[in-house]
């Protein structure tokens, strides 16, 4: 019997995007299923009943949930093609290390105040969980400090990708999948935000556009005009210049 | 050569405590250095520059940082004896989404209140990173919500462990290994605190017992009188009843 895969997710959203590239990459083909965060489907519900979030992989009926334990299971379950954790114990506490930094610093990458998200949250589910900035709704002082904060953590994974093409080496691995689907909003920011990060890293830079020529990347991340779209109606919506 | 396994923690930090148990668990000597937090040494702040905290294992000179990613080097490493990890890729997704809801939820389990934690890591940093409760120094409203989502935690993770004599199943596994240093908190609690867990929770409770008798776990958890004798000077220090 042929196997059942299917991924609950949103168009924009960082962490579902990450679960698709990894199924891409394996060349796993999928059903993919749009969730309306705003009200969400009883199949996302009852498959993350822990955590009501996207996304989820769906396995011959059986959920996964967390974007980077699914990676992970990608990776574990469809392990002769395309490995994106290293072989290398240590490497691959590296490789989890980083992962782990990513999504801690997930916040400072969707410039969203981290002080403030609760609140926001509270206000609007929706946007909160689309990964919209509260950047776009800020100014002054605290949008100065968002993007310091941003800056500062681009910086620090410049930094580890050092001379590497990829962060998994020569071959595009497990730190990229996690990464690369917050680097396509980056040239996004210089239009709506304001600010270049190509002059801020322009190695990190460099390394968005080799991933977004893979056919993985290129397939599943939305385009600029389309994130430049949404984040202008959000913009809107909050009535920011 | 034989390997140099060296562990950077403190005696009441439950993160550093799982990568003690886990070394236990496979049977690796190890040696051990406690850190003192408000004056962290040399060796800390260059083996773990990004986040500067404690737990490290320094493995051949090798510093591997965050603590279930240690468990999970760990088990990697020593991988002749003893498994944490379950071998099926599902069950091992299941084992790193308890996990990581543990490490999600560790505020609750420290009955810290997690608004609150940001200025009080500020006024004393050594306070929050030992893991000392807010809750011993708030009152009413406060305290009795830290209790809740605490309980409410707890219970999720009751159900987890169901009807099995530890979260591995039969085995005693990467779940047990990351949330016992959890445990042998509670019985302090209904000391401290007032209240019952065992009332709550008594099967989470009759799991924690059982993990107590493990050599790995009496070894290195510390005894609940050096915790009531710590939180009692905790709630001194705050000027708390």
């Amino acid at each position: 019997m042929a196997d059942t895969i299917l991924v609950l997710g949103t168009w924009n959203s960082m962490f579902s995007n990450r679960v698709r590239i990894a199924l891409l990459e394996k060349g796993v083909e999928y059903e993919y299923k749009e969730e309306d965060l705003s009200n969400k489907s009883p199949l996302l519900l009852e498959s993350n009943p822990i955590h009501k979030k996207i996304p989820v992989l769906i396995h011959n009926k059986r959920p996964i949930c967390e974007s980077l334990i699914i990676v992970q299971y990608i990776d574990e379950t469809w392990n002769k093609t395309s490995p994106l954790m290293p072989g290398d114990p240590y490497e691959r506490a590296n490789a989890r290390f980083w992962g782990d930094f990513i999504d801690k610093k997930a916040s400072d990458f969707l410039m969203l105040r981290r002080n403030h998200t609760r609140s926001l949250t509270v206000a609007d589910p929706s946007i909160y969980d689309c990964g919209t900035r509260l950047y776009w709704k800020s100014k002054g002082v605290d949008r100065d400090e968002a993007k310091k904060e941003f800056i500062e953590s681009l910086k620090v994974l410049e930094g580890e990708l050092g001379q590497k093409p990829y962060f998994g080496g020569e071959s595009f691995g497990y730190v990229d999948v996690a990464f690369i689907p917050f680097g396509c909003w980056f040239n996004t920011y210089e239009k709506s935000g304001k600010f270049s990060v190509e002059e801020e890293c322009p190695k990190l830079m460099a390394w968005v556009r080799r991933c977004m020529e893979r056919e993985s990347v290129a397939k599943v991340l939305p385009d600029s005009d389309r994130i430049c779209e949404f984040i202008d109606a959000i913009k809107k919506r909050f009535g920011v210049e």
